[in-house]
């Protein structure tokens, strides 16, 4: 019987383990709860209507169609019997492996304060993003049949929590849309006069980027008419408004992009975790007492130079292709090897022409990041169709200013306008 | 003070009395309760992963912009009090009228079962749509994890009751997928052995066309491997199948394309209705007692020489700019004109190269009606950016037999799988 081993997640970790397989004499299945793969870096773009959903996903099965060796089942991972060597599904079925890659990512976070989701939706979903571009959409809908001029001023007030490269593109597109694409299309309301805020904790926005690129991006995001609000951090939040240190702003809309949490799947190995609820894996990637399960991406705390890894795409992909790798080294009688990331650079862009960009070697800003950023994207979306469709989805938006897919969708009847 | 028209529903109907009006002096305001007009002769494409909603659908206001007297607010009319001259809006407001037009279209109707529809979902929202792709999608997923062979079959089982456009069509696609699409990446399932039926209580399917299109289309459908049972009714649903006359069929998948009734907005006019909850209108399209309100489209019932008016796109916007122009005339102190509606023809679609096509003065079916359908509906689209995307697509999936959109999206936590 050739050795079963499971990938839980479909994310860019899941993905790169299988494929990783694909030659290995190994019987692989890899269950996700949704049958489609997200390309989280553009899941902003369909929360701001620039994208359809369908631009940015594709289905895992499709995706992995050709790898033999590779059973893709939907299915919705509750808890991993580590003694057992089982992982029991939320339909009550269960799942027995040999070996284990851990890949189910992260979710938003609320520091405790877990009552401030319902007024402050975080993004991690495809649902997250249509329900944020729904909330957008209906404030300027509700702002134009408001008559009280308070009441309108506040539909028309957007603060966005976390400054870090979501933060920021989200309130860049936000930006735009108000100033650009809606600004003929109301009678009452004047959209260009929308106020965004984008409030940060620390004491600066895209605190992993170099001094000089951060300067550069705030200076952008000014320019866009957003007020940056730095080193001070939001309090609480309701239906209402929200308070920035001891400041109230009242605002129909509050979007969070502030802090991540491990998936709570993991809570089910019994290991330590850090406080973000990741599993702290040992240097080959496995887990304590446990050499067949490894964890990588998003729901790994892994130090390397004392520093955390990022919770980015690449890390993901090269635990998940280091962890694939020491299991096919343990299965020929060899020992596994450490986990050592190679940083890639990284990347946020703010607006048109408006982007940074540092991979270590270069760093830059303005249009040349702006370009580096979106080829980049383009290249790592998966499938052809996709990349088709995003690249005249960017060209048609950066044309017109149009964005295509502006629709308020979901159950109309606990939809309030 | 300028006459203030309100027209209520932003389809076919709504978007052609708006422009109609555009260059008189008269204010106009159009509310709908969702802020996207949907084209709808293409929300089986969504329904069958071809097609993502945002690429069949454009904001209303958008559509609008350039058109200064009128005002577009996303609001809910619930009752139309004629006496007063008020729509009464679901969050409590209000709106006044001199002059109404309504064009709130259809729902669809089960005929006296509406403890049907939970288990026979109809086509008509993009909501509708979404959930259509996502139980099609689940059944083949459940199908690949399910382990009784006999379940395994009910679930590659798929009826679709209604034998009009919307059926054939949906059978036609659903059929495309099965056999081409998913044929490689399942692992246990063979999905090219879907059992796809398509029923139709009446003696034949596509009853409106001439006979020789009838038997085209019907043979294509064979082809293609469904089952096509005429002059039979399904005589109960539920949750494991289907009662096709007295033979039961148990499936997964039971899709409703059989009724349609008027938008129950209509019954608080207080004007008689047909059985279909249509009003009766008068010649020139006002309702009886009270000639400065009109019915439009799918909501209205008239009759041409013996004959009730199609529920298509072109009964609705030959109205709905009839009905506009009644209005002026009365602003201008002249009688009304009786409505002629002037039959432009009509078209259905099976699949590859497969369409039947009636003008009146030329019936073609196979390849030629196939290319007439798909140019006539890319032209009548809404944007340039749906055009394009809507091309491309249509692309894809002729060439490479891919579908673009297939996504199970919604609410995770009540799907069962």
């Amino acid at each position: 019987m050739v050795p079963h081993i499971v990938i839980i997640g479909g994310g860019f970790g899941g993905l790169s383990a299988a494929r990783a397989l694909r030659h290995a004499d190994v019987r692989v299945t890899l269950i996700d709860r949704r049958n489609h793969h997200v390309f989280q870096p553009l899941l902003y773009q369909v929360a701001t209507a620039t994208l359809s959903p369908g631009d940015i996903a594709a289905p895992i099965r499709w995706i992995l169609r050709h790898i033999r060796n590779v059973r893709v089942l939907l299915a919705n991972a509750t808890r991993i019997d580590t003694a057992a060597r089982r992982i029991e599904l939320s339909d009550g079925g269960s799942l027995d492996y040999d070996w284990l890659i851990v890949a189910t990512g992260s979710k938003h976070a609320y520091f405790g304060h877990d009552d401030w989701e319902p007024n402050a939706p975080g993004l991690k979903t495809l649902e997250d993003a249509i329900g944020i571009r729904r909330r957008i959409l209906i404030a300027f809908e509700r702002a134009e049949r408001e008559e009280d001029a308070r009441r309108q001023r506040d539909l028309l007030t957007f603060v966005i929590v976390g400054g870090g490269p979501t933060g920021v593109e989200l309130a860049g597109t936000l930006a735009e849309i108000a100033r650009q694409t809606l600004r003929d299309e109301f009678r009452t309301i004047d959209t260009t006069r929308a106020r965004i805020l984008l409030v940060e904790a620390g004491p600066t926005i895209l605190q992993t980027f170099p001094e000089n690129l951060r300067d550069a991006a705030r200076a952008s995001l000014v320019r866009l008419g957003i007020e940056v609000r730095e080193g001070v951090a939001v309090t609480a939040v309701d239906s209402l408004g929200v308070m920035i240190g001891s400041e109230r702003v009242d605002t129909g809309t509050v979007l969070w992009a502030a802090g991540v949490a491990a998936s709570s799947l993991v809570k089910t190995l019994g290991v330590p975790l850090d406080r973000a609820g990741r599993v702290v894996v040992e240097p080959d990637l496995s887990i304590p007492g446990h050499p067949e399960v490894f964890v990588v991406g998003d729901a790994a705390a892994f130090t390397q130079g004392r520093k955390l890894l990022p919770g980015v795409a690449q890390t993901a992909m090269q635990g998940a292709r280091h962890a694939a790798k020491n299991i096919l080294r343990r299965l020929r009688g060899e020992p596994t090897t450490p986990f050592v990331y190679r940083d890639l650079g990284s990347m946020a862009i703010v607006g048109r022409r408006a982007a940074i960009s540092d991979l270590g070697w270069i760093r830059v800003s303005g249009a040349m990041a702006w370009l580096a950023w979106l080829f980049l994207h383009i290249f790592m979306l998966v499938g052809f169709r996709n990349r088709v469709v995003v690249l005249f989805g960017w060209a048609m938006a950066y044309l017109t200013f149009q964005r295509g897919a502006r629709l308020i969708t979901g159950d109309t009847k606990t939809t309030r306008f």
